[in-house]
């Protein structure tokens, strides 16, 4: 057994599992059992059930601010048992363990250096596989063991072709970026795919519902109480929100939703008019 | 002061506390308070609130998942202050602290050489007893002794007598097994009470509202999307499920509903005709 | 760096995240980032989005269990990235971490020897300041930091004033305490700001849609199933409750609402009448 020269006893879990069953439990039995030094941190289990997209997002959006070397078991896997693979991801700097239906997107497009591995070796499985639960029967073991030290080409034999989310990118030109909504947060904030460095040299401008958001904010302070505003979200994403209140509600807004965005050219930050009703006297 | 021969740190939790109020926190840090090596795994505090066949069933598909020498620590207790005794239980691989009122009865089927003792002694308790929260107070505080390798013995006398919850088996005969539905999980799973080695030489065959479902599968991916299936689920008994989709409300189940499997003589995986709507053309 | 004599590795974590965003795995990450050898404990994140009262109050309930040294990270913050201060506050036992808004107001009563510092050090910092996430790039390494020992002073000036909410008390005369209700848990129990102690001379009675209900109860097992009482509840107030039911369901009873105790002088315990619905024949 090699040993891999960068690793971290830490394993972050994200699944669709919830709270309710049984299910983290077991995952989480399952590690210790293998390696009782580990120390596992849940990203989230409140993924919508088989929402492989919601996953991907969350994975993005949390696993980079862990140190090098973690572990990240990341499984929504409504395939589970069927054709998709099990796989493992080394990159620069971290671990990714689960099925190869897209929930990576976001790693291979950010992260260097990427290897890949289908999970063959029955050898770090745990002795009965069920059709059901992968998670606990196979990703949660290997995970384990990488938390170990135990070599990514142990595992099984490297390919080269893994599944990606198509549509998960923005499009922009000198006027305008037409992205999409990828997630509503608890707060109402509607977070959109849409990099804020793309705006760099613009002020942005959107209509929604005979609103027009001008402008870029830096904090909700910036405007007043119940007021709509675009803000640079703290995924480097535009996002639209509502000061002390829920902008998705407001703006009836969903994940899937088109979001066009109009450039003009003028500084990104400190546009004088930040909040239009149009057709209203104000 | 005795050490027990196998002992470990981690102390996994299970309470219908949810995550909303200040409990979980409480019970935690008076784990951490007592012993700062403890390492404390959640497995769910989103059990139904007072439901303790729920509780004893998370329980038994969880438990046995942890490394040998795992202290748990498992609270839907009802009847807090109440005649219901504080208990602990030792058996071949585990330490289980909690009320007795049924939450173990699962436990005292399947582990070996069971040993019970009532929680008496005070050395082991908070200095103040409150009369509502005795997972704080009681539990919390001898779960993390144990975790240490205090013995059992010197947290009360032995008892000999322990509460067990009926009906939590099926019946089954020559031709046909009566169970019942005991948990629906996030995805709409209907888990049942059949082991499905009680099966394993028939075809089961399963008739629910009109609908005949014929042959256990081994993974979603046998039948469609969107069609229904019997399964072998990932506890060992048979669920009721639809693929990518909710059985639970496809099929109106809910736990407590009676299940009736019909037995055939015929082997149990590979049934031709898994789904049948009786009554209609196809 | 100057080290503080007493601390833990210890971090105790309370937010309004929510579980279905990448927030607290981002938080979580930082900490392990920063601190690997940290135990990280969540205390809860299902605060209701922005209720810095709620915050503190549970904060209140949970923190005290916790061993001298931990550091309690707690962020609720509406106004994040406004005018209110990132700030340290050190104790007697404890470290806490998050906006100065009030969520530290019970700490502010409770604790002895409270030292107070605005988090100025950007050292202490994440490279980058978001203007929506100050949890993930400031409170969460400060925490980090505390856990590994750095002085308090080291993060900023100490400041003498902090924000504190007010109306957290009832008052209390000769005849009678007037209240609120504070938070309401999953299992319905009503929780006032009314310490047990104001009540400790007589046999407080409480009116409320024509039932009154009279004396205090010592455990819920005291009155049968589906009866309201009195209790002391397991933070020291009076908690209004239904046994193995909801008593805020029953009496339509929300945080916020008042409530006014009549005293009698009369021992609190083993009043005879503890349920009396006027004007009905039983």
């Amino acid at each position: 057994m090699s040993h891999h020269k960068n690793y971290s006893s830490i394993i972050s879990v994200l699944t669709d599992f919830g709270l309710r069953d049984p299910y983290v439990g077991a995952v989480k039995g399952v590690i210790f059992s293998i390696n009782p030094g580990a120390r596992v941190v849940d990203i989230s289990h409140e993924v919508e059930a088989g929402n492989v997209f919601q996953g991907a997002y969350l994975l993005a959006n949390s696993y980079p601010f862990f140190p090098a070397g973690t572990v990240h078991l990341a499984v929504v896997d409504p395939g589970v048992g069927g054709k998709r693979k099990p796989i493992m991801v080394e990159t620069d700097s971290y671990f990714f363990v689960g099925p190869d239906n897209g929930i990576f997107s976001y790693i291979f497009e950010k992260e260097k250096n990427i290897r890949c591995f289908e999970l063959k070796n029955r050898e770090y499985f745990l002795g009965h596989i069920s059709g059901t639960f992968h998670a606990r029967d196979i990703f949660a073991p290997v995970a384990a063991y990488l938390s170990m030290g135990v070599s990514p080409e142990e595992f099984g034999p490297p390919i080269g072709e893994f599944k990606k989310l198509t549509d998960i990118h923005c499009q922009s030109d000198r006027e305008s970026v037409k992205g999409k909504v990828v997630h509503v947060d608890r707060f109402g904030n509607v977070i959109t795919n849409i990099p804020v460095d793309l705006l760099d040299c613009s002020t942005p401008s959107l209509n929604l519902k005979g609103i027009t958001l001008k402008g870029l904010k830096r904090s909700y302070s910036e405007v007043r109480k119940g007021e709509p505003l675009l803000i640079q979200g703290s995924g480097g994403c535009l996002e639209i929100s509502l000061r002390e209140g829920n902008a998705s509600r407001f703006f009836n807004l969903k994940p899937g939703d088109s979001i066009l965005i109009e450039k003009s050219a003028s500084p990104s930050y400190g546009g004088s008019a930040h909040f239009e009703q149009t057709g209203k006297k104000e």
